[in-house]
């Protein structure tokens, strides 16, 4: 058979170039080739020979033919070098080809057949014999279970869900990546029609190997690709998608995804659909959020604004004018506005007085803006032009968006050539698509919420440009000290509270005074120098929940610190008469105006992610978070703890100063550092976050430590 | 001139009959009527012409005949009864013709002139006038500054947006009401277009007299109507609204609203626009929900409704299956089915069974729910006439959406015929609106999300249907006492706390155990009779906030009360000197798990709205609350306290149990008591409840008397 050992293993930037070329190939062969049209492999040959310009070689175990163009037995008949195989033989056979692949030095191959890891049991190990071949020839592979790729720019259709007879699509700047090749399809078709120039739409099925988030750091660096759609299910290759976002913000693509399978019922439907398991869709809101990527709320959603990204237009405020001949439109078209982040600014005097003068007389609309011309004004056809010539002029507006009827023909023309020559945004609602102005790439929308939903999302790519945040060098020292303190959980895997603060400490984190002491009696005399009342706890390796076995009690004076605390222990070996006690913790009670929360959770896919919220005893009750994916800077983390709460957090009364909102973005800080330099580290809870009169102290801690590194560690 | 005061004035139920004969006319005038068909008087005489087969009068000053049918000079030289004058005249000239409409004894108006109180200033004084006139005249009026109405089942075009020429629409059992004229034209456009039978719409304008609120109340009685939507901005007529929701309700009608006017800028947009206030559109969205009415977050979601309601069909549970040839839209599907509150059994073994025989095999899909034929197998055309068949008479599931390509006509057909002969709702999801579907009235939607939440919706209307609550009659004896204490506040318009919580005592409110004395020595006895820590607050009329002048010590021992009432005296002393002092309300400490808010809040459309939230010093941060309008009953309250944090108040760890959820609900009840039985009061806040132990206990209480009411009272 074939000596695929003899491959050498190549370098990554190797397989980058392996990459470009079998998805921007001079050759294609097709290994399952049919003369029958209505076969995959009939479609998919018919597929790439209409436009395709480099060599098409069809292989065909007996046909001399496929579809007029000479047919070669295997791949290893084959003489000339082949960029790109395209494999859709049955299931059982692909194995053989990929190695035969690997063999004549294929740069890269796409699986269309299913029957993969999606199906379980034979089907899985079917699918890990071609990841580990393909590994070892270190063969890119798109696929199995896929629909496979288009790349309109270079003709290249090799895809079995496109109707050869379909016109082709423009070679626009929107580059579509599906896990789904069925709702990519969905997608694509719907784009087309929606006037998205799709320039290229690839589908990763079961991603054996390449992923959306390696399509996407593909995608991102062709310069014919100005704005990336992603549908997924899974996110696979975090750190890729990491780097590509990254990237995009650095190119200024935005990257707009769609992610499936949010609830339990859709997770479930996703194992059986590509046998996916999901992380958490709220994380990966959070890594999106962080890193500038546009999460979809619909499938329509990511359409809109792909509409509106295709024009390349960015804008240098969030202040829009409204133009429209209903006043009830303008009104709903206001609250849109609000909804996306943008203002509607009353226009000065002088400009009303303008537009007033456009308007046709006696004049019952409005010039404050929205500009309300009424159903009269807009009969007269020029009347429009000259107001939108206002609008391009005026230094009180960013972009306009406008209302016209469809048939209003003068009209569309005028916002289509406003939009061509003001480098300012412009969006149409209309009653219906209007083929001129999809052809012109003037983004129109059929409802007022879509008209400016996808204005609100361009200001955020304009103006909310991320910083990148490089992780900090580890500091060694500092390490080795933590590891010191972890190692106490051995055999359990979670430290006691006394033990956390002190890696808080580590961490610059403001913990509770506090000392452990081993008798009633001591805690009578540590709770006297702490000045104030004090808070008893009893520490146990076995009660990391402390409360509910009644080993704390709150508000102590110091003369009755001995009392409680011997009364506290007493309560703990009843209820748990086995936990051993190391000793009694005696903190200074701190004042609370707000409680938070802050700690570390471990997301299945982006690994530890910062969280803060809203903490004390309601905290599942309120259910409110914001979560940072390490490393982040002190800017992003202020930032996350004022938007808590809709930014009522900060605005609201009572809510934080400037002073704890600082310290509270520390706290986020130093657990970004605690997460990034020591990986054992399971799971981080800081709460309650106690905070009153600028000052805000971590009352308690509770320390998960991976059980499987403890166990593996020396 | 004419001599309306003769006239006499109508009975209600009298009125209710002239609104009827002026929607359902047997004969109508035009007053403005014109042969320039670009003119609104044209366009309304070519509208009005085209299909109705009553009588019409064409009035103008000098033409005989407008048309070819018989002209005018003006009303009153009109021998037949006139059941609908439209008015078409300019500004200055619709008092006079209103008033000889009036005289001449038509039976309602429709003003579509613009310039009354949109424009402000003189145009108020106008509609001011015609008011005046109509209201004498017992007259109801459509507008002014609308573009009239529509009634398609008998062939009244009085609107002059439409274009003559344009086909009307089939008399359906849709009916829009719209505030907006422009906009409902834009509406109505759409809902044209996306397949719903428009039967009826009427814009109502400046709303003189008739109202969103009044046309719906009229609409729903009409036996071809079968769903209501609404486009407002300003709500007219509460109790009309509330009337016609509930009628709704009694006839299994839906009312789809649609509100624009929210945010601030959209606000003062609405203002120019109509010359309307906006009430809350807090309170608005929560009025709908008490009584069932579905408030629609854009004009698409609005028309993707009526699609699904004018199906006429209903659902027996919220169980949703999905057939797809996409697993990946799949997926989407069942996102979208957990936002709305539906669920996706897995199917049980036998119908899995079932349905696996019927595919193409080798099958790579799956059969659980969803169920994913895969592209394959949707290729033989009755594989999904099977499918459909065997869903249909599936006891696992009650609703069935499916996705299919919109050129897979005998697909289509099998999703229309089950559609037509189930009683299972069924929603298509496909690439574009195909006419043969609409025509067939299956609702099809091109995006995921739409396709199931309206399938949520239809569940809601099904199953979620609100209770009718009549007031209970009042408690004369009580509202006696009551005016006895809150006379107390004369002359200042808020009780003090002692006041308040006597108040909050009559209406059966759980208050603290409490006493109010003169001084610091007997501050110290009652704390002592209290058994445990005390509150102790200084209690001044002009103090209503005592905690901001230092009146309020907390977790105060009765050996310590009498000195801390003193230093609490002097704090009062110094920050507020000329505050009077009436005594020192001695209270029970109550702990608490959580603390809620409660109270009465007036809404300037809706009067007094009980209100319900998370309490304490987070208040304001937090945000969270839920409203009921009075009056409802315990299971209403209890429903909405349930509902706090998305239900997490009752699910959550440490929430509220069962008894504490019922006190809760019974102080909800008692302050709706309260507000009917005491419209003199402006506001109430009982902040916090503090809840511990299956205990709920009111700490503080704030009482705001309206002042003119204070004023005017005896």
């Amino acid at each position: 058979m074939f000596q695929a050992e003899t491959v050498e293993p190549v370098h990554p930037q190797d397989r980058r170039g392996r990459i470009s070329r079998m998805l921007s190939p001079r050759s294609i062969a097709l290994v399952g080739a049919s003369n029958q049209a209505a076969r995959i492999g009939g479609t998919l040959f018919a597929n790439l020979k209409r436009a395709f310009h480099g060599r098409l070689y069809p292989v065909h175990p007996s046909e001399a033919e496929i579809m007029g163009v000479r047919a070669y037995a295997s791949l290893s008949e084959i003489e000339d070098p082949v960029d790109l195989a395209v494999i859709a033989v049955p299931g059982r056979m692909v194995p053989e080809v990929v190695e035969e692949a690997i063999a004549i030095g294929v740069s890269g191959a796409v699986v269309v057949t299913a029957g993969f890891a999606e199906i379980g049991g034979e089907g899985v190990a079917l699918q890990d014999r071609i990841v580990e071949i393909s590994r070892r020839g270190s063969l890119p592979l798109i696929g199995p279970n896929c629909i496979g790729f288009m790349n309109v720019h270079e003709g290249v259709v090799a895809n079995f869900s496109i109707d050869p007879h379909s016109p082709l699509p423009p070679a626009g700047g929107v580059a579509l990546v599906s896990q789904s090749g069925g709702f990519g399809s969905y997608i694509a078709t719907m784009a087309t029609k929606a006037g998205l120039g799709l320039g290229w739409f690839v589908s990763t099925g079961n991603e054996a190997d390449l992923s959306v988030a390696a399509m996407l750091r593909h995608l991102v660096e062709q310069p014919e690709v100005k704005v990336l759609l992603a549908a997924i299910e899974t996110l696979r290759h975090p750190d890729v998608f990491i780097e590509t976002a990254q990237r995009a913000l650095e190119l200024d693509k935005p990257i707009i995804l769609l992610k499936a399978g949010r609830s339990e019922d859709a997770a479930r439907a996703a194992v059986s659909h590509t046998g996916a398991i999901a992380g958490s869709a709220e994380v990966l809101d959070a890594v999106c959020a962080q890193f500038g990527v546009h999460v979809a709320t619909t499938m329509q959603d990511m359409l809109d604004l792909g509409l509106m990204f295709q024009t390349g237009k960015r804008t240098t405020g969030r202040r829009l004018a409204i133009l429209t001949s209903s006043g009830g439109a303008g009104v709903l078209l206001a609250d849109e506005a609000a909804r996306a982040g943008l203002s509607i600014p009353v226009l000065p005097e002088e400009e009303q007085v303008a537009l007033l003068s456009e308007m046709v007389q006696p004049f019952y609309g409005s010039v404050t803006n929205p500009v309300d011309t009424t159903a009269q004004a807009m009969s007269v056809s020029d009347t429009i032009e000259r107001l939108l010539n206002r609008l391009e002029k005026s230094p009180t507006v960013d972009m306009v968006t406008a209302v016209v009827w469809e048939q209003a023909k003068p009209h569309l023309d005028a916002l289509v050539s406003l939009d061509h020559r003001s480098p300012k945004p412009v969006s149409i609602l209309s009653t219906g698509i209007v083929p001129a102005v999809s052809d012109a790439g003037t983004p129109l929308y059929v409802d007022p919420a879509r008209a400016v939903r996808t204005l609100g999302a361009l200001a955020r790519q304009s103006l909310d440009r991320p910083m990148l945040c490089l992780a900090e060098p580890v500091d060694e020292a500092r390490v080795k000290r933590a590891r010191a303190i972890l190692a106490l959980a051995s055999g359990r895997g979670v430290l006691m509270e006394h033990e956390g603060k002190r890696l808080f400490a580590e961490y610059g984190l403001p913990i509770t005074q506090e000392r452990l002491v081993s008798t009633p009696a001591e805690a009578a005399g540590a709770a006297s120098t702490l000045g104030g009342k004090a808070v008893l706890k009893a520490m146990s390796p076995a009660l990391p929940h402390k409360s509910d076995a009644g080993g704390v009690c709150v508000d102590i004076a110091p003369e009755q610190a001995e009392h409680q605390a011997r009364a506290m222990l007493a309560n703990v070996a009843r209820a748990a008469p086995i936990a051993p006690i190391e000793g009694i913790l005696v903190q200074e009670m701190v004042p609370a105006r707000i409680e938070l929360t802050a700690g570390i959770k471990r997301d299945q896919v982006f690994g530890p992610i910062v969280v803060v919220g809203l903490g004390g005893v309601m905290v599942e009750i309120l259910a409110e978070i914001i979560m940072l994916r390490p490393p982040f800077d002190l800017a992003a983390a202020r930032n996350a703890v004022e938007g808590l709460c809709g930014g009522r957090m900060v605005r609201g009364d009572r809510g934080l100063d400037t002073a704890e909102v600082e310290i509270v973005a520390t706290i986020m800080k130093g657990l970004a550092s605690m997460a990034l330099e020591l990986p054992e580290i399971e799971e981080v809870d800081a709460n309650p976050i106690r905070i009153f009169n600028g000052r805000a102290v971590i009352a308690d801690a509770l320390v998960t430590i991976d059980r499987e590194w403890l166990h593996s560690s020396p």
